[in-house]
């Protein structure tokens, strides 16, 4: 089968690009140095990938993920790293080898009275977000300990600093981990974990034990602005279904997409706008004058598309399915099976 | 059990809230006038309470919609009004009770070699997107009947319309429909399938025979402000994980919402931003003063928070469950089962 012959809406993954991003990671972050987060894929088959390339660890954000990952056989060393005080579902989560973490009294209790072993210390290290005060980390070292917990360490997601551009974004990663690396002396225990993919550069000399980079396996177009090594490797397929004079249509609507980060790009032309089942798009304005040449008339009705998301992780979650291939013939079919929470 | 026991994120109704609706709307638009569509809810259960309130017509935007409602028995008389080229998959519902939007030869010829029966000519009335030229409108019409084909008449949906806030929206709306009755006129049939929520006070004169209405029924952000006698009846449910002394995170994401309209509201706080399972928020800064009393102080860990989505479509299509409730008290829980494509 090839990717022409797919139902549209189709969530495709290149295999070829997908293996050139995690060649890419991995060379720099190998093994447990890297724990990918599957929040950005949501896909037991695509971790096991991953598992392959020498990541055993990995990153959660749901408790469902943790349990899917679990079933999965992927349950060597599961961080979630992410704050829940539902003691049913943390109690459901009990029996894989999950640490979790913790930012709060509240979220510390919840951990013990769910019958959770490990914990990692989720400091604020600037994204106004989950993390307690640099100040308050050992205190809840030790009331986690007094638990009897064990605390593996510290966590701190500079998210503000993914998509920083300046020359100055080295120096505030640093900044941002000096906390971190104040909080894991206090804390104590040998995980330090922090970063995603905008940051990962950044890290190979910021002093942390481990990356939670997600978007380099599969890339979007919000990420493809920082000019990093990793290439497009999911796009979703659609096929024109209308048509008129100046603009055509296909069956991509937001309802398949991310759109927290805008618009998708339609490869060569210009999107007008997404409803929950279309895309508007056009010929560039400025087409023949293009430096890479673009399509200087619009595809006929029944003609396929391959649409770009703008941000990957809520493009997963929109599909049950993505269909694996190279050079257009598709060589798998994989569930995204840790949707939900 | 009640909504503050449910595990978050859920996606809850409010029973009342939608009765509210469906008799306002019904009031005006009764029986086969209006032809709901599931596209903004996605759930034969909700369908079905439309169906009691004497909708037996309904409108949907994907073939996996189309199968669903039949499978439910909501098969009366269903449009797909949506153009698709897929052979196999219009051949999946060629047994059902469906008539089907064309706006092409290619359209056509694809309704025809899947054997389905019946079609209405869409036509393109302001909003870029699907529907023929009002001037092919005939053409198409004798080229379906010469097929064998049934044409029962035309649609046309001026969602460039929907979100018009002047007073010259009456005089809009009666514009694009002259297009459609004209086209009528020379299609033959009796359908004049046209509107939706933001459209519907000036198609109680506008002449059509059916109004395409879904939001009206849960309602969003975006829809309130056009101050319809519509409530708000649909809220996702999240509870607070995180917190410092300026903001509140609570565990409802973009992952949970539908974001093209941008973020969701937060009962009487502001919103900061969205990341994939978290929302933070904050106390509003001019709180104090306001003239509906906001919250001077942000929750605490634990407790819940309700959550206002910005477009409700999407938003239903992010869940695979809504749960029904009278006054906090959960009376019923739906399957969204008409998700996917």
């Amino acid at each position: 089968m090839y990717i022409d012959d797919l139902p549209t809406p189709a969530l495709i993954i290149e295999a070829n690009a997908l293996e050139h991003n995690l060649t890419a990671m991995s060379a720099l972050f190998p093994g447990t140095t890297l724990r990918p987060h599957v929040k950005a894929h949501k896909c037991t088959s695509l971790a096991k990938v991953q598992e392959r390339f020498g990541h055993t660890g990995f990153t959660c954000a749901t408790p469902r993920e943790v349990l899917g990952l679990a079933k999965a056989n992927l349950n060597a060393d599961i961080l979630l790293a992410n704050e829940c005080v539902d003691v049913a579902r943390l109690g459901a989560i009990a029996g894989t080898n999950v640490t979790i973490a913790v930012d709060s009294e509240e979220t510390i209790r919840a951990a013990f009275r769910a019958g959770l072993k490990k914990v990692v210390i989720d400091v604020f290290v600037g994204l106004p977000r989950c993390g307690c005060e640099p100040d308050d980390a050992g205190r809840l070292a030790d009331l986690a300990r007094s638990l009897g917990l064990t605390v593996r360490g510290v966590m701190g997601y500079e998210g503000h600093l993914m998509m920083e551009k300046t020359a100055d974004k080295q120096h505030q990663v640093n900044a941002a981990m000096q906390t971190l690396h104040a909080c894991a002396e206090i804390v104590g225990g040998d995980l330090i974990s922090a970063g995603g993919t905008g940051t990962y550069k950044e890290h190979l000399t910021s002093g942390i034990t481990e990356l939670q980079a997600g978007s380099y396996a599969l890339m979007d177009t919000h990420y493809a602005t920082l000019g990093f090594p990793f290439i497009q490797a999911a796009h979703v397929v659609g096929t024109v279904i209308s048509r008129s004079a100046q603009w055509a249509v296909a069956d991509v609507g937001l309802k398949a997409l991310g759109m927290d980060h805008g618009n998708p790009e339609v490869d060569g032309y210009d999107v007008w706008f997404c409803s929950d089942e279309h895309i508007t798009f056009a010929v560039k304005r400025d087409a023949a004058s293009l430096p890479a040449p673009a399509p200087l008339v619009l595809p006929q009705v029944g003609e396929r598309v391959l649409i770009t998301p703008a941000h990957i992780d809520p493009t997963m979650s929109q599909h049950e399915r993505a269909f694996v291939h190279r050079e257009g013939q598709v060589v798998d079919e994989w569930a995204i099976d840790l949707r939900g929470w």
